[in-house]
């Protein structure tokens, strides 16, 4: 693993890392907050997905998160969200919304898409074993109880998806406008296609309102939505995952934010109540 | 003026505003954060200048200041760092340090680029005549004992200049990483010269280290200075406006901040103490 960049911050240290990915099979890129006085072997840490177009730098340079994670003690795990690189293919048209920067989560099992695009591998498996076995950080194993995951639009989809399929791994999870019904939607539905193939059935294994009937979640799950967001109704459709969560006996607090749209400037404004929910769950600190 | 953009963000605004100036003969931009419920005509204001190569974008998206500007009820005001447009110059060789995102925030004297580069007038006469009489910044005319100056860099250079010569414009000050000392750097040597001529003597006039013993500033001055900027001793030397506000008895609180480097990483992990220093000496809060 090699070191990219390292900024002082708060502290701590604001670091981007760059290593050969085995699920992938390019090299990947991840953003690393560790707070300052912490002990790597038991800080906990959160897993922070970015939505569709954003890389590595979009959460550690706009959401402001750094502030209270050195206040909580909590380490900031930041990927990228997809494989990259000149062997690595792309929608034909370059669309926003397949391809580079729109890996989704899942594991594509299509054609072309197949050879790179395991994102869900490298986000529960390949990361947190690199964490835990090169950087020290001992939360990142299975069974810690140490470990969340938030995100953010197709990162806040992912977060779902992967604490529901790894609740073992990620204990705790919150999502800022998140894809809760991919299999419903234009996003979804296009991704899902071309990475999953033509069977829907098989699609809900990665659809959080599918899940949330199937698999047990022991978390309080936090979904803030913003109610000037632009893809409220076509593409989000929040009160679907709360008629699943309620069907299911999930506990959930969903927040409608009056005003707010699908930016950064929403996430900066509300990323510290995350913060502070994903660490009660991890360390039962109050922030 | 024309809004560009609007977000909400931490229950106030921030806006993008777009408007002919008159100074700058071109487009400019600016951005301004309004937080909640105040009082338009009796705010406090900080007005925020970037560094090279800023826009307005830089500082209201990585510098994460909104979240303390709502607490402390004080209205964020980001211009551009140079006009920019077709018909505005920019270095032949489209230098990073002259030019578009460069203006270094003097009146131009030297073709060509006198008849654009006006960014004292803009920064000083025009900009504060836009927000009192068309956005109802009452806190933004001469005399009002409510609007501050804080910048990055080249914008620390800026405020501190621009407060020395409106001192009853911008009643505080505050800088990250400043050029103090322009007159004796190469950066400020370059942009000096083809901005103001040959004649070093006429530089002195946007030199802070200069101006601290002609004109007497009634602000205690706060400047973090990161010891481990790239800059620090071959364009920065923040030692040399020490010295000069010792001999000139201004007050000035220079701190230096062991390992953080001259990234807005450093600037979000002090911005908070910059506003409530520029907060309290504008309203007596103490944030």
């Amino acid at each position: 693993m090699q070191i990219l960049s390292d900024h002082k911050m708060f502290e701590g240290h604001q670091r981007i890392y760059l290593h050969e990915s085995e699920a992938c099979r390019t090299e990947m890129r991840f953003g690393l907050y560790v707070p300052p006085d912490v002990d790597a072997a038991t800080a906990p840490i959160l897993i922070w997905l970015s939505g569709l177009t954003c890389t590595e730098q979009n959460f550690i340079t706009k959401a402001g998160a750094q502030r209270k994670a050195a206040e909580l003690g909590m380490i900031l795990v930041a990927p990228d969200t997809s494989p990259r690189g000149d062997a690595v293919p792309d929608a034909p048209d370059a669309a926003y919304d397949l391809g580079l920067g729109a890996g989704f989560y899942v594991d594509a099992t299509q054609k072309p898409w197949d050879q790179h695009y395991r994102m869900e591998h490298y986000i529960a498996r390949e990361l947190p074993a690199l964490l835990a076995q090169e950087l020290g950080l001992g939360s990142a194993q299975e069974g810690s109880g140490k470990m969340g995951i938030a995100g953010h639009s197709m990162g806040g989809h992912g977060a779902l998806v992967l604490h529901f399929r790894h609740p073992d791994l990620f204990k705790t999870v919150s999502a800022f406008a998140p894809i809760v019904a991919p299999t419903m939607v234009p996003w979804g539905e296009k991704a899902f296609t071309a990475y999953l193939g033509a069977d829907r059935e098989k699609w809900r294994a990665y659809d959080a309102c599918a899940l949330v009937g199937t698999y047990k979640s022991t978390a309080h799950i936090l979904i803030d939505q913003g109610l000037a967001d632009d893809f409220l109704d076509s593409q989000l459709q929040p009160h679907l995952f709360e008629q699943a969560c309620a069907e299911a006996g999930q506990a959930l607090t969903l927040r409608r934010l009056d005003g707010y749209d699908h930016s950064y400037y929403f996430i900066a404004s509300f990323i510290d109540d995350h913060l502070i929910h994903n660490a009660r769950g991890l360390t039962g600190a109050t922030g």
